[in-house]
């Protein structure tokens, strides 16, 4: 039995209820990933494997045929803790074979809101009180102010705001502590970069998180009709494609062909 | 020729091109309206009427048969900026006689991200520099700080950020301002109001937009099945409904129940 996970679309941060935190991401990429992974199985003909596919709630899904998608199990996830509670779900409840980790999840979430004012009016107390303002008092308002909409409330908005926001735990690195013979495809998207930088933080990503492979891209190379990345093992580039189908295609290949000379 | 506008959905801000800050809106309610009026127009045997439908990028939209479809003009818009400025088109170009803003437009858009820590000290600087630290610089720098990620950059976020959030200019402020003789229903949404925190929160809506009637729900009273509001004139509830297409039915209904009395 060979059992593959994919993650795909993005999470979305809850703010006030009403207000989140999202990203572009429509899974697309994670879907065609999904579709190709599918489409492999069957022509080398093996039936007896099983894909975890955990996807943010909007991302894209389209109808699959029934005899195939009783072999997809599709777990929705929606903020960057429940993906990594899934995950780890997930990874403690089977072995996994391969992981393809697209999702994009937020690398942070929201602690507050303060109207403006009121937090500069909390500092300036702060700072102009007895004794000398320190540099970890402003921290600490900065990090969790009293002057701050209480949870529950809808953020009134008719003046300027500050979100205050904190880092989410990184789900990537948990991936080969968790299950360290598991295959994992970490992805990489940059802004603007151009190539050195792109393969350095690749690099990195892969160094940092015993990934096997790294699929890596920039924004500026993402569009409707185009979509290039590259494809890094050991920071090496192995392959690369100009289309979302195309990377699928190139993603799915690799983990498919490592597990031939592994596993089958 | 009767015009109708009906903005539905929610608006998007962008955070960095990757990020951006939107709420839950569905754009669902706004659909309903949609094809409710377009099945009012129907059954009085009107055919002289268009509807400008200004949307969300990502609000519901289903098929329409193709006579009608040719009433409406779909008007897509991103974040708040957009959107008012095709509110603002559409209301300079020709006179609009029903004007339903269910539309879930951003109080506030995106201005800067800081890393905390960077932040806390160019405040921590500000105010151990000589002389007096004054309210005004620190909340000079609160709104506008040195220390911050540019435009363009994809925020790096493993620390903890900060946001800043300035207000954008509200829509249904200027709705009357531009056409004083559309009718103009405005939408109100709390989030743990009681009913007359509510109905005092519609009214300021109502009085301070020249709103012609108001439809006021909470968020409290939302959920997959059900949906209460009520409908509201001059401060006066004159209706009330517990599902979307009860909400759809009703404020079309009213709209139009206006437009026979005064100009058909």
């Amino acid at each position: 039995m060979l059992r593959f996970v994919i993650t795909a679309g993005g999470t979305e941060e809850n703010i006030d209820g009403v207000r989140k935190i999202t990203n572009f991401s429509t899974g697309t990429l994670g879907w065609l990933m999904l579709e190709t992974l599918l489409e492999k199985m069957r022509e080398i003909g093996r039936a007896d494997f099983s894909v975890d596919y955990i996807h943010g709630t909007h991302a894209l899904k389209r109808e699959l045929p029934n005899a195939i998608a009783r072999q997809v199990r599709f777990l929705p996830v929606s903020d960057a803790r429940s993906a990594y509670n899934k995950v780890f779900e997930v990874l403690k409840n089977s072995h996994i074979d391969v992981f393809i980790h697209s999702m994009a999840v937020s690398d942070f979430t929201f602690s507050y809101a303060s109207p403006l004012a009121n937090l500069a009016r909390e500092i300036f107390e702060k700072t102009t009180a007895e004794g000398e303002p320190s540099l970890a008092d402003i921290e600490g308002i900065l990090r969790n102010p009293e002057a701050k909409f209480s949870e529950g409330e809808k953020i009134a908005s008719s003046a300027e705001i500050v979100f205050g926001l904190k880092p989410t735990e990184k789900i990537i690195s948990q991936i080969k502590r968790l299950s360290p013979k598991t295959y994992l495809v970490g992805f990489k998207l940059l802004r603007n970069a151009d190539e050195t930088e792109l393969l350095r933080a690749a690099r990195k990503l892969e160094q940092d998180n015993a990934c096997d492979a790294i699929l890596a891209n920039d924004l500026s190379c993402i569009s409707q009709e185009r979509h290039e990345a590259v494809l890094l093992k050991r920071g090496e580039i192995i392959g690369s494609a100009t289309s979302k189908e195309a990377i699928a295609e190139m993603v799915v290949k690799h983990c498919v062909h490592q597990l031939k000379i592994n596993e089958i």
